[in-house]
């Protein structure tokens, strides 16, 4: 397949009429040198890129919808962390060899998670080279209202949403067995290759969340982002981490393991003054996930795990972190 | 060297100031899970991404200056092609490993081209894999007046900007002698390695030009984007052709090869009414670079190559394409 029959493919199969062009505000979408769209007056621009790479932020053989799902999804939950509403995506792929039936199995990837969030393919780019799936999401917010990193106060609740660990988890049993990369238990599988960018949460925090992040390298080392960009610490009490059942069973140690260092999450955490707690139920219940208080912040530097009996627990990686002497390729992030 | 200390890196080599920020929009640069930008009233977003792969645009042994220089380059010249203003910039980079004297080049080399235009990098993602360098333009343009590609009517004169074919030649010469891959002329090496985004002459086109592109994949292959998108054909005489001396002395049919399918040169190539044909000293002027009048469009399909005394040529390859069958890595593109 030649380039500009792939362009054609990905066009057709995203299907975006002229009248669905116009509601996004999509002045000129995919066919031209760029796109151009119309940033509505009263917003200000939101603007996110992420890339996966094959082999480092997913296994080789995941299937190329779980791709796109995840490489979109990353790029939305950037836009979630920043109260966002998404609303436009370039898309860069690079392809070893463009397969019709790989394309096709993309791009309704692609399609399952945008067309939840009203999000529009306006443009990108196709190359040969080592797979490898960029995306830059583009999205609105009000003037001044988007959240930060670097708000965070002493006394604030410190909250996060859904589960911490699974994907974690998902991945260290997928590389123990590497027979199941192929498939594997589908909705174990769910919680590495589908997270779900917390799109509707985030934009029930502006006005309220004093910080925000999304966990990708894991809780930790995003936290530690918001505590350097805030200049503060946090305490977190470990039986408070809402963990996924697939975790259920593993010895204490090794669960908090996954919850505190492990990454590919894709939940929100979030600070809140503690006057605003009331409200968590109300955004829980609009936004379809759980929110769990697990620690506050307070001003001595640095993050204290301990239990609900004062045990200091000292997790044994803090977060993943990539170029790292001896940095060996891995199976995601 | 550790992402986030190669994230702080890339800031630093940067240094973009606060007052800087405030003058190009920038409410919230690098450092947050996205940036945030404000679009000026009466003005639409314009967004291109492109990325290069090492071993496919680029050959492997570039300096990162010029890999910076020229990735940058590449996405300015879709916004030249689009009559936008360039304003901010993401950047994702992958990196085999992450070297300190690697990463102060290649920002060096993203400087040097990013402060002629006024270009911020506002965010951006980096990952460990293969090297790959992905870009995403924003840029400005008022409503309704960006270039396309499908306004090109029977008469306009065909014109194209700066030479063409030296690009291409700079690579030939480089893989006949690979010795020279890790210098080469300097002077010959900047067809290659810097080309110019014709950002300026961008500017000068909206309202005149009915059509425009820019040359990366070759001049067939880009002009018969827009003469597909723009139901009609076009004539081009070959003496015509601008070509960098790189390609004197070279027999005719090398030459005109060179010219027709190369890819690389990142020149404009644009149709006009021939009312305003007075308008290419002015914009040639204004923009320092050469303006060729090589051809004009037809209602014909096709495009037909010819000699002044109307000898018809037709070159051997029509310009660059990726996913071939039996593609191999190569040089450039």
């Amino acid at each position: 397949m030649k380039e500009f029959q792939l362009i054609q493919q990905i066009q057709q199969g995203l299907s975006v009429s002229a009248a669905d062009n116009l509601q996004s505000g999509v002045i000129l979408g995919i066919g031209d040198d760029a796109a151009v769209v119309e940033v509505p007056a009263g917003r200000h621009l939101v603007a996110a890129t992420d890339t996966l790479n094959a082999g480092v932020h997913f296994p080789v053989a995941t299937l190329p919808f779980d791709i796109a799902y995840k490489c979109l999804a990353v790029n939305l939950s950037d836009m979630a962390a920043m109260g966002a509403i998404p609303r436009w995506a370039l898309l860069s792929l690079s392809l070893p060899e463009a397969g019709q039936q790989w394309v096709m199995s993309f791009i309704d990837g692609f399609n399952s998670l945008a067309n939840n969030h009203g999000v529009v393919l306006i443009g990108g780019d196709t190359t040969h080279g080592p797979l490898s799936v960029s995306l830059t999401a583009l999205g609105l917010v009000k003037p001044g209202m988007q959240l930060v990193r670097h708000g965070a106060k002493p006394g604030d609740l410190l909250v996060v949403s859904g589960t911490v660990g699974g994907a974690a988890r998902v991945l260290d049993l997928l590389q123990q067995d590497a027979d199941s990369q192929a498939g594997g238990d589908l909705k174990d599988r769910r919680l590495l290759d589908r997270p779900v960018p917390r799109v509707e949460l985030g934009q029930c925090l502006p006005g309220y969340a004093t910080s925000c992040i999304d966990i990708s390298d894991g809780l930790l080392a995003d936290l530690g982002h918001v505590l350097a960009a805030s200049s503060c610490g946090a305490s977190i009490v470990l039986e408070k981490l809402p963990g996924d059942e697939i975790l259920n069973g593993l010895e204490n140690h090794l669960k908090w393991n996954y919850q505190l260092s492990g990454g590919d999450d894709y939940e929100l955490l979030f600070t809140l003054p503690p006057e605003h707690r009331e409200m968590l139920n109300t955004w829980s219940h609009r936004s379809a996930v759980e929110l769990s208080i697990i620690g506050q912040i307070e001003e001595q530097p640095g993050i204290r795990c301990t239990t609900l009996t004062g045990e200091r627990f000292d997790p044994q990686q803090a977060g993943f972190e990539h170029f790292q002497k001896n940095d060996e390729p891995h199976g995601t992030r």
